[in-house]
């Protein structure tokens, strides 16, 4: 079989047990084994927790996400606070690299990290509960309301958040299930979005990922490791305590599929103001390449038309700029409708205020592509830097 | 990045073309590209569609499944259906090869097979509708009702089924919006479930999944290719219309994570009657040995308890058994909840009335799993066999 032959091959070091359960009448005799395939298998690839960063910013996306909002219960005070962040950082730390958690229940779905990593985010709420809302930045706090929000309170808000990732869907649950146990008595789950792109290995490492109106998602991100990062992390300027961390802002977008689908090839191109198949600017042939916003046709019409997303989603202002890391979502479809599909928009910067609003604010003036996309979900959290062995997240704001 | 190093040796070929985009400082210059990988890669593999028997019973389990189970608007009728399947056959075949359906809005997301598969059932409406109720197999009706369950019409029922799987969950929701859309003048969506195991190469190819509770799920499965061909496949005893085709319960089953949580391993382990780790019966040490139901321990108890799932799940008749191809599922828990998980229960059996039923009443009468899990979804569908260039799935019960 096609299939399995590919995978045959894809996995050169399972070859020789795979031949011998072959050898055996196509059985699959082989014994359940929680350890990951080859050493160098992605089930085994690992992300280091601690650093001065978290992980799971600027680290390539992975192939499913978990996004897990969390309220805080009445009485949850900075001790409190203390107790869940240092719970938290020791099983992130292991379950990052395939231990199981302190008490976890399921150790053997621990055993393949899969490049797991865990990034905790704080809403405005844990400010408050820990007494710290002096040192709130003026950004932690809903979006300004745009034109084209059709916001519910059920994808919106939450006073934590766990950004939950990893190269195999398991992983995610079994991550999932820990964290969100060890604080049952600390906060309650508010909503939860889940996302994927590709798997593991079925498109070249580097590929933009495309969203599933078929559109390559996510070209001109700045590019961590360069004079960017002054784009996504925080420095010396921000407060103390989010040294090192960043703003994210996670929205659920709904995708009208079904009038998306009445528009022709050429009709999609010019509302992106991207070729389709290879994502390049209307004015050039990569994807990579800048868009050239005055070019013209024979007609003197703009090549990029004034309503494209991306014009509308450039500014001249080199600050407005944030690292994308979006993934798909795909439910479900409500009684009579055809599908529920969309996107969990996912930026990092270093000041919302500063970066994202105002590109959302020309978007919301005049994107043609607002005709097929609804935010129904938004939310703002502060992503405290990274830890060192010994300290825990969030340190930093709850033990200054 | 540890990560990004095991994806590198992962994928050698690639290895090149990821070392020119490190050296531009980390930025993934790397154009969008449809096409998947390596020619080895998981996202290149294919899966035949034409044959004897429809793909996807006996294929290994790939990574990610939705299952779609619509109904039929009122006036479709035989020639509608013969319609409706022509044009299904047509697009399932160019999805599974990697081509783009006939009328694809979106032929980039077509591009990466990943063991793309697409199996499509008959549920009693279907014969209804084509006016041959007479050849209705006897077990093509709603189970009888269990006490254990707690059905929900949300999840239960309905005219056609689309089982699609694929190693890839972009591919999975490329080939569900296709032939949705294909569908909608036809058929209206009644539900789908989504469900995943391990990804594409994260653990050894063939080792039985594990599903949310820990456990090895799906061991001492009938084995395709010998003798027990005969419990999957439906034989010349069967309708004709069916010959080379299958029977397929589909149930939803909820898992009570938090209670599972209160037993300890032990008693975990007795609750199945296997170990956690590697699934073997506590009467062995592999997981593919066969259980000693007459095992006693010193103090003169059975070794496997009489409320051992295995016992209760195994008969004496050697006919009491099926193909399990179940997937996990991880929704967004209901308010107040801390998660909502379990299994969607997939098997194929030739006579559903003579090997899975007597099963399930077994396990309705006494199972000590039953105090953690409860079904909540329940569909039956006959999978027509399979078809040959120029034919189309069904056609041998509607143009006879």
């Amino acid at each position: 079989m096609a299939r399995r032959l590919g995978r045959r091959a894809f996995l050169a070091s399972g070859a020789a047990v795979l031949g011998g359960a072959a050898a055996l009448g196509g059985r699959e005799l082989l014994d359940a084994d929680p350890e990951p395939a080859a050493p160098d298998s992605p089930g085994r690839a690992t992300v280091a927790f601690h650093g001065e960063h978290q992980a799971g910013v600027v680290t390539p996306g992975q192939a499913f996400a978990s996004f897990v909002a969390l309220d805080l219960v009445d009485g949850v005070d900075r001790e409190a606070l203390v107790r869940l962040m240092r719970v938290w950082t020791d099983d992130i730390e292991r379950l990052t690299r395939g231990a199981p958690g302190l008490t976890d229940t399921e150790p053997e779905l621990a055993a393949v990290p899969a490049g797991l990593t865990v990034t905790v985010g704080y809403g405005p709420g844990v400010l408050t509960a820990a007494g710290r809302e002096d040192l709130r930045p003026g950004w932690l706090t809903p979006l300004p309301a745009f034109g084209v929000d059709r916001l519910q309170e059920a994808w919106s808000g939450g006073d934590l958040l766990l950004q939950i990732c990893a190269d195999d869907e398991i992983t995610v649950a079994h991550a999932v299930r820990v964290l969100v146990k060890e604080a049952r008595t600390f906060a309650t789950v508010r909503w939860v979005q889940r996302g994927f792109r590709n798997s593991p290995g079925t498109v070249t490492p580097g590929t933009t990922m495309r969203n599933l109106m078929g559109q390559v998602d996510g070209t001109s991100n700045p590019i961590p490791g360069t004079e960017d990062d002054r784009l996504i992390w925080i420095g010396p300027e921000g407060p103390a305590w989010l040294h090192g961390g960043t703003g994210m802002v996670v929205r659920r977008i709904a995708m009208n599929l079904d009038t998306w689908d009445e528009l022709d090839r050429p009709a999609r191109e010019q509302v992106i103001g991207r070729r389709l198949d290879n994502g390049a600017p209307l004015t050039g042939t990569h994807e990579h390449e800048e868009p050239d916003l005055e070019a013209m046709t024979e007609l003197k019409l703009p090549v990029i038309e004034s309503f494209a997303h991306i014009r509308r989603a450039r500014s001249d202002d080199p600050d407005h700029r944030f690292l994308r890391r979006s993934y798909n979502y795909d439910e479900s479809p409500p009684a009579g409708e055809l599908s529920n599909s969309g996107l969990v928009f996912v930026s990092f910067q270093a000041d919302i205020d500063a970066q994202f609003t105002p590109i959302q604010r020309r978007l919301d003036q005049l994107d043609l592509l607002n005709q097929w996309t609804t935010p129904i979900g938004s939310a703002v959290f502060a992503v405290p830097g990274g830890c060192r062995p010994g300290e825990y997240l969030g340190q930093r704001l709850l033990e200054p």
